[in-house]
């Protein structure tokens, strides 16, 4: 019989999550997505893990004997050294759930466990963007904004699975954002899709009439990134501004980790990418005017490229460190 | 012929080089320290570095062949792989200076290079506050705020070798001090003694007669970081508010770093930590306020232990990892 050589990975979300099978390259032989229902309690959530797992494997046309290791990756406050999610916001009313030994015995494999972000890192460092690189920084850029830091094949966990928590570094003294963890200042009061149309509809009621924007809020429709970003690139100049000051919140978050960690390359995530281009030469703009002359030649800064897959395809790297590293 | 079992380390700083031996331990033999005198050029500065350090060896009362390894700290921007200072402000007029290829080939002796502050972090780290950790994030409080980041027993260096160049992580948008650097809004614009002192100067122009400190200014002394603390402590509002503003902006830098590194503790070191346990307190204070609750929790926020004798320890450290990894 042959040795397993595929691994299995597991991306929970809030609404759903997404499992899938990669090979020892990283590349993904295809995906499914089942509903999460955290709501139904987690023994449910937990069962439904497996499954999705396993619907995965046999999407992948193999069987749990080609599979040599399993990762799990989910959001909210963890333990990872017991691989236990605590207390996770987007997923109530689970509390304290032992994921990784519930994995483990029901599929009798080498089981990781990981934060969502951390995973997603780990995956587009793998698979993605990152390939080749020795670290690498990412943001992801949604509701909230994420972060994973890996460096030489490791995932910066911290000491309190705390490590890597880049949407709660404090960028702004004086008159700070609330941000929705309760803080002053953080990076992703200013910068998540969240902060981007909180800051628009801000800047509408500052200014009637001034933006093409104002339409779309007259005919009750929602502002949201994507319709900001569009306006921008139509000319409004007032979406103009926002986008603007949006590049330049992520360059400082980016020159930030410039001087701390130092990475090959800096990579956003997540739907805002979605902008496109000349979003991203507007952040590489001012992470040259700001960052030290070394680093703002030497440093990639770049985008995503594995989707919303990077989160089950690191996941499912994880896992496989634990098989190549014994 | 016992095994040499003994470690050297040297801190090139702008006025002076401090050498000294250390054992198997981190526990310091004695030092010596002579003048840098940078301005008489490099090669003269590369002489005195394998002076000193065999001043050292002499003063441990022991020969070169007692000695494994060498370490040598520098400040400057480098180039670490390559073991060389590429053009330091503080060691004008020196460029492109050689120092591990230059020791090394004095001394015929494995010869580690290392930034100052992150040498600095890993004498801590390996001999003092740091003892028993696994990873530890320094800020250095002097003329400038210098940082280093240890993680299992390997210095942060970065890909670029400005990993930790925590005084240039930036802090603030809207109203950001000017940094020595250039740079707008950087920790060290805020929390180094010399701004200390300026944020003091400021205040005193605005409040004229207010302050205890006036009467400094009236007898033409000066205004000094010290100064500030003692009249903090005597119950001068005006240095007080100064005092704590330090503490706030020294717990936002710690708590970034609690959110990006996670590590067991955040060491304060330099001139400035003679401000006692009073000011500790208060940073830790804000601390608590601001940090997640698990690292707030976990995370010790302590002084540095080893004084300025911190840098040849760990540079000395640093060469020891070359004899101890092979």
């Amino acid at each position: 019989m042959a040795q397993p050589s595929f691994f299995a990975g597991l991306d929970v979300g809030g609404t759903s999550m997404k499992g899938g099978v990669v090979d020892d390259q990283g590349k993904s032989l295809g995906s499914v997505s089942l509903p999460t229902e955290a709501y139904r309690g987690q023994e449910l959530g937990l069962a439904r893990m497996v499954e999705t797992i396993r619907a995965a494997v046999a999407a992948a046309k193999l069987t749990m004997a080609d599979i040599a290791t399993v990762g799990v990756a989910t959001p909210g406050t963890m333990d990872l050294a017991a691989g236990v999610v605590l207390d996770p916001p987007n997923l109530k009313p689970w509390q304290n759930v032992p994921v990784r030994q519930y994995v483990h015995d029901a599929l009798q494999m080498p089981t990781a466990f990981q934060n969502d972000a951390n995973a997603a890192a780990f995956g587009e460092y793998w698979a993605g963007a990152g390939r080749g690189a020795n670290s690498m920084v990412l943001f992801t850029l949604g509701t909230g904004v994420g972060g994973g830091i890996v460096i030489g094949d490791k995932v910066l966990v911290g000491e309190h699975s705390h490590g890597a928590e880049l949407g709660h570094v404090r960028i702004e003294i004086t008159n700070p954002r609330q941000c929705g963890c309760g803080r002053m200042g953080c990076l992703e009061a200013y910068a998540s899709a969240t902060a981007v149309v909180k800051r628009t509809l801000e800047a509408l009621a500052a200014n009637p009439g001034q933006s093409s924007l104002h339409q779309l809020l007259n005919r009750d429709e929602e502002i949201t990134a994507r319709a900001i970003f569009n306006a921008a690139a139509a000319g409004d100049a007032l979406a103009g501004k926002i986008v603007e000051d949006t590049a330049y919140y992520l360059a400082i978050a980016a020159v930030n980790m410039m001087h701390t960690i130092d990475p090959n390359m800096v990579v956003f995530a997540g739907g805002m990418i979605a902008a496109g281009q000349p979003f991203l030469e507007r952040i590489r703009w001012h992470v040259k005017q700001m960052a030290f002359p070394i680093p703002a030649a030497a440093t990639k800064i770049c985008y995503a490229q594995l989707g919303n897959d990077a989160g089950f395809i690191g996941a499912a790297g994880c896992g496989r460190l634990l098989w190549k590293n014994g």
